[in-house]
């Protein structure tokens, strides 16, 4: 069943921060990826949530039959399951059908962020945990600001049937609604095909670029590994151990768009590493940005 | 000395509920007005606040050197000094200096919601609380809902130095920031002097038509004595004790832009009566209205 946004908000951040403050009381348990979004991490501790962090794998966070009886229950468990943040693996439709299993068992409501699932260049996206779930757990949290740009402030909620109620009611308490005429142009831009098609060139150019990012590493930057590189609009790179924290901090100071994997941990990381982005940049920037690194990297 | 906005919001029901967040603590005193806007008074209790209705009379407001000792100590105050809502009176001089002494005593923020201050029809506004502070006590709201459009999701603060940070840290969090197309157009417009020329055509405009309304109401329907009618986008009408229900539920349900005045009180209501609308009515649809309401009071 194909189902509809049922909440208008102006960002995917006031989606989390909206949930966090209408579902979570202080002491309550929330599962975050571990790494994950920070966004989400402070939402959650904002509104008194005692944080949970569940390991991620190359099938994404780690749930299983077991996960339940090892942790405790939580309220709320917050997944990027199309492109997880940061490492860029999808969740496996094993892990996907577990989690959604957990949860109904739980009685826990899951946010299925779903930030930058439009954009994966080698395969088929796996179905939504929304579009699995037939429990009504999911809260489906999807956004126009990596589809069509930030400034827009459009995004929306697929929820559950009870939560649209007090979802909207909060909603147009806290900040009223967006600006009516972005959804009016971004409504017709749909309507009439632009948006299919701007999607279809931005995957073509973003995959140009993340193939010339890769391409570029392996020449000039043998000691990175890339991973997950199949989808999204940045992928995560590891590199030896030592190295994470020179290694960011001089490529920032040169205005290179990385950012140190280790700050994204609860936990003990399980590697040294940075995220890259790529897909804002031309092709000469991202020639520059691998030449820089490894000047870097070569000291 | 001329001050200038340092934190961008999309509305004046954002600035309130970030303020009620960021500075109630739950059990802390707010003073409201009473009566007093309802959104204010939600955002408040919802942050856990006890909240304090302070009456109004006719100079806004009932703040003298003894208010501290009448009531327990405040840590926000809430006010509309510029167009009191609902009932519409400015706050006096000699008020506003009171308010001003008596926060920076207590310690206590003042937030100044001057939701409509631009739509003065009679005679010059009075300097803002803002503007007379030298404590650093006041957080000044405006926004461009009322002098441009709502659906425009553009409102600012101009804070304390104090809480520029917090202010604009935690606004980041929860919503990252306005549209920056609608940023950039308003401020285009207000550069070419559009801006300054709309208000004046708007001013003119709706003073015709609030104009209309008084002659209007005062030939079909003199039971209703309006007040405070000197400036805003609506103005309160006071109506014969027991009518206020029977009247306005009548109005309403023939469409009639009627708001009832006890449902803004926490105290004991002065009066009966209602608000009426009449910035975006038409010279028809004001004299219609008049004639409605005249019918509904005839019997």
């Amino acid at each position: 069943m194909r189902r509809w946004p049922n909440c208008d908000l102006s960002s995917s951040q006031q989606a989390i921060q909206l949930t966090a403050q209408l579902l979570i009381d202080a002491g309550d348990t929330v599962w975050l990826e571990d790494p994950g979004y920070l966004g989400a991490r402070n939402a959650m501790a904002s509104a008194g949530a005692a944080i949970c962090p569940i390991p991620v794998d190359a099938e994404g966070m780690q749930i299983d039959e077991y996960t339940a009886t090892k942790y405790p229950t939580p309220k709320l468990i917050y997944t990027t399951p199309s492109h997880q943040y940061p490492l860029g693996m999808a969740m496996s439709l094993t892990r996907r059908m577990a989690l959604l299993e957990q949860a109904a068992a739980m009685k826990a409501w899951i946010i299925e962020d779903d930030y930058d699932g439009e954009f994966q260049y080698e395969q088929r996206p796996l179905p939504s945990l929304q579009g699995l779930d037939t429990q009504g757990r999911v809260i489906y949290m999807g956004t126009f600001s990596k589809v069509l740009f930030g400034s827009l402030r459009l995004a929306y909620l697929v929820l559950p049937p009870e939560l649209v109620t007090p979802f909207t009611l909060a909603r147009t308490a806290f900040d009223g609604h967006s600006n009516q005429l972005m959804q009016a142009v971004t409504a017709d831009f749909i309507n009439g095909g632009h948006f299919a098609s701007h999607l279809r060139q931005m995957r073509t150019l973003y995959k140009s670029r993340r193939d010339l990012l890769i391409a570029q590493l392996a020449e000039h930057c043998p000691q990175l590994t890339p991973v997950n590189t199949s989808g999204g609009l940045q992928f995560a790179v590891w590199c030896p151990a030592g190295c994470e924290a020179e290694w960011t901090a001089a490529g920032i100071a040169q205005g290179l768009p990385m950012r140190p994997l280790s700050k994204f941990y609860l936990g003990e990381p399980q590697g040294e590493g940075f995220l890259m982005g790529y897909s804002s940049l031309g092709n000469d920037t991202i020639r520059l940005q691998a030449y820089t690194l490894a000047k870097i990297i070569h000291g």
